[in-house]
């Protein structure tokens, strides 16, 4: 293999203009963003997520003296609520951007009829900023705007960071989540209907760490992230949420 | 107003690949995404998600007969429980978000050096989508491959869809939706503690709907989407929870 060297050229410290003609004027723009995710870290994530609830719902009823069937309904009420609120909520994220994607894009082809020397300097600002001058930059831009679809798929792209929404994606992304967390939320209330009392909240605490654990490793190497680090985050962030909801209930219950 | 008139040209069926070279070999590359938000969508839509919970939590209690004392215990652990998974869970994920920029950026830095011509070509392929093409292509992928910094930041943004994480914002975004869940989660609790009985359950559920109601409408405002979709959704969300909850409560518990 041939290892070609590059040289490195320091940027100028105040960038030059060259190619890139003065702002005409135009609309004032937003910035936008889209999230999106694998469907491994959103089934991991999930099932994560959908533990903390039903755990610090449980592990707060059962510590302060609450009667076991109680403690049981509402850990069953906090994980199903929580895989609704995870799963159409994102079902319903994912529907909003894609009406934002359509509206957005509407509204950047109308401005490259009405603002075309505007929209051709932001599509020319874009490739400036990464070292593209001059004649080239002339030319590269005219190539790109000379195709309505293109030009407007490159604002979309890059001025604006919005991706073309999937709806297939989204749906399995929700019905993913959903299931994800309504399964894990089971986990933290199981003791408390299979063996009661004070050792219920032992077995539970023991069943949750260990799953968070396990969870937030996974989650962490698919990520390409040390696996302790992610399982020690999500201990940490189920711990939290315990404290907190019994530190609250404990306080103004 | 000069409005410039544009010829469009319809994209060829098979794209020509005048100026794109055959790809040479190189690692193969995962697609990654980052997400974001404004603190106002931020802001709005934790209060929104601070109310899911709590509500389908007490509502489930009362309505199957618990205590209101306990029904005030579980909507109270709910929120605070919410309130912590939401914030800690999104500073945690952005600390990841964190540190997965700099291991891809590190990686892309690296392959530029091992391998610069699958490089460049993965820079004249991004460009050649949009339209450039030719000689103007390849004097765009060398003006921005003449400097490492600008290369690697193009690959970064425009093939990964990276953005460089913003510690300060994610710390006041966690910030903001912790506080939100949690003063937003007080408000379906509050009947409970003030009136009790059976009407508690109903003027949980009118504060509820009726915060859910104005915060969905804001939310969608704020994206310029309808404000009565936006309503219609935030109530059909917290709906769904709660009858879920109730439903896997009275079935299992």
């Amino acid at each position: 293999m041939q290892i070609a060297t590059t040289p490195v050229q320091e940027p100028p410290s105040e960038p030059t203009r060259d190619g890139l003609p003065p702002m005409p004027p135009g609309p004032p723009h937003e910035e936008l963003h889209f999230a999106a995710q694998s469907p491994m870290r959103e089934l991991v994530s999930g099932a994560g997520q959908g533990l903390v609830l039903p755990f610090a719902v449980t592990a707060t009823l059962a510590g302060l003296g609450a009667a076991p069937s109680q403690t049981i309904l509402a850990g069953l009420a906090a994980a199903a609520a929580g895989a609704v609120a995870a799963g159409l909520g994102s079902a319903l994220a994912a529907r909003d951007a894609a009406a934002r994607y359509q509206l957005e894009r509407a509204r950047e082809e109308e401005e490259s009829h009405l603002y075309p020397d505007r929209e051709r300097w932001e599509v020319a600002a874009i490739l400036h900023r990464y070292g593209v001058r001059g004649q080239v930059l002339r030319q590269a831009v005219e190539a790109i705007a000379s195709d309505r679809r293109r030009w407007v798929d490159f604002m979309m792209r890059f001025e604006l960071d919005l991706s073309e929404p999937d709806p297939g994606r989204a749906a399995r992304s929700a019905t993913i989540l959903a299931v994800a967390q309504v399964v894990a939320g089971m986990l933290p209330v199981l003791p408390y209907a299979m063996i009661g009392g004070s050792a219920a909240l032992g077995w539970s605490a023991a069943a949750t760490f260990a799953a968070l654990a396990a969870l937030g490793g996974l989650r962490a190497q698919s990520e390409d992230l040390p696996p302790l680090r992610g399982a020690v985050q999500a201990l940490a962030l189920g711990a939290a949420a315990a404290v907190a909801a019994w530190v609250l209930a404990a306080t103004l219950g």
